[in-house]
């Protein structure tokens, strides 16, 4: 069921990575490319930063593939695809919580201390998005937008506390669910965000 | 003979970052650095992603002095090196080509699968032109310029089809190298190019 | 004494983090992340060049609360800080000696060869702010500002021609912090910088 989420999830990740790449008019293979690390650069990092070796998507043709016919096929649909804005938002959340899960349970697996745990689920969560943002030469969104990392820091928060309790996996996912899609989508609809910090550019610092 | 073409490749690769490095007024480290990043950054990503430590200029001191003499050499010649462009074009598709077989053969060497040899193939040849273009604050001009990824792509195809065919390694060198150097010079002589993706920027996505 | 002044260092790192952060407006998340990015990204990017997993703020969660516990409370005192501009400023000399002399240190006991051993002290003073200006969306200002990745090198150059001359530990860290405070504060007084190259943009190179 989660490989399943997962496998939808990064679909549109790439579709939300290869439209990043249309507004800077890449073309084919830069939509492929940064579709691919869209979807796929957040596990990839947290492969990197944790060690653990081989990197997930090498040992998944399928991932590869999935990624780049979703970011290629956004080409053909582009034209009509505001219209699935609300099933995109929607498929994303889902997305964001399914990476923070498996963020959670790669690093449980390895071993590491609670708050590695932690970094692990947010930047599975997150980092796709930046690397996204990174190639497409903007600011990265996800660290100034509505509620978005923060979705993926309570997620963990709660997938790791209820693991805590024992509670069974189904009852655990299924909340982790609800809590990070409600929050989520409570965020759009409301526009809640956390504060912002505004510092003045000048000649302090570097 | 690959590796002498590797050792021109390097030099020229570190000369188009200084180049890059030049146009942001970055001082003799930054030159230095840049150059450096964009010769090697390809085949350090690479190593990185497929866990093939230690990463290859660790163990050859000689590609770290060769790169950054060849970033701050360009400082020198840089008043006349207009007058070098096509044979800069040469070299760098020269470049391109030894890059894509040297990351087939890593991968292949560590027992990866097909596609990601291919992928493996295509990092090593783009991704220090990536690099480059992030440090020096730019888009990425490989993915959206004229053939030069494809090319990549394409020389990595050819080159595991005659290795599957089981052509003479001198053969299939040759051919792959034919091949990918008349492919970039032609893209760059008629301007081909891959189609273009363009979407207007918007509210959608993020 | 040099893990001292290291904590030191990461959270004075943390917090030009944190200033980065607030000139483009990012939320708290995006503070913390990139204060965390900034302090510890040096090392990281090391350990990961390097193969020396685990990664070592895995290993030492209080670098992670230390790092975003100072990228917050930079918001706190934001609108004093300028009264500490020069404190900073010896701080943040302090840690780019501190990270160098690390940096050379987890390269000589991995055994890689002095070029080696210098790049990864270089890597770790300087990439953390290199990370922060890539995460912020800007040009990396320490490949063209007063005299700072240069510090780096030479405290590298010093701390090893010491250890190669059988200099006790403690005369060494004394002289490498001496040599590199005095050149880093020295440069920022008088405006010292490297040579800047300046090549205009045109058609040539990509």
């Amino acid at each position: 069921m989660l490989t399943l989420i997962y496998l939808v999830a990064i679909s549109a990740e790439a579709m939300s990575g290869a439209l990043a790449a249309g507004r800077r008019n890449m073309d084919l293979f830069g939509v492929s490319l940064i579709a691919f690390v869209t979807a796929l650069g957040g596990g990839t990092v947290r492969d990197i930063l944790l060690g653990n070796y081989p990197v997930t998507w090498t040992q998944h043709p399928a991932y590869i593939y999935l990624t780049i016919s979703a970011g290629l096929l956004t080409l053909l649909v582009a034209r009509f695809i505001h219209r699935l804005y609300r099933l995109f938002l929607l498929v994303d959340a889902l997305g964001l919580v399914a990476f923070t899960i498996i963020g959670c349970n790669v690093a449980l697996s390895l071993g590491y201390s609670t708050v590695v745990v932690i970094m692990s689920a947010v930047i599975t969560g997150i980092f796709g998005g930046i690397l996204r943002d990174i190639l497409c030469h903007r600011t990265p969104q996800v660290l100034r937008r509505e509620l978005y990392a923060c979705v993926s820091l309570v997620v963990a928060l709660a997938y790791l506390g209820l693991n805590a309790l024992q509670v069974s996996e189904t009852i655990t996912l299924s909340l982790a669910f609800a809590v990070g899609i409600s929050l989520r989508l409570a965020a759009l609809r409301w526009g809640w965000s956390l504060p912002v910090f505004s510092y003045p550019a000048g000649r302090w610092g570097h």
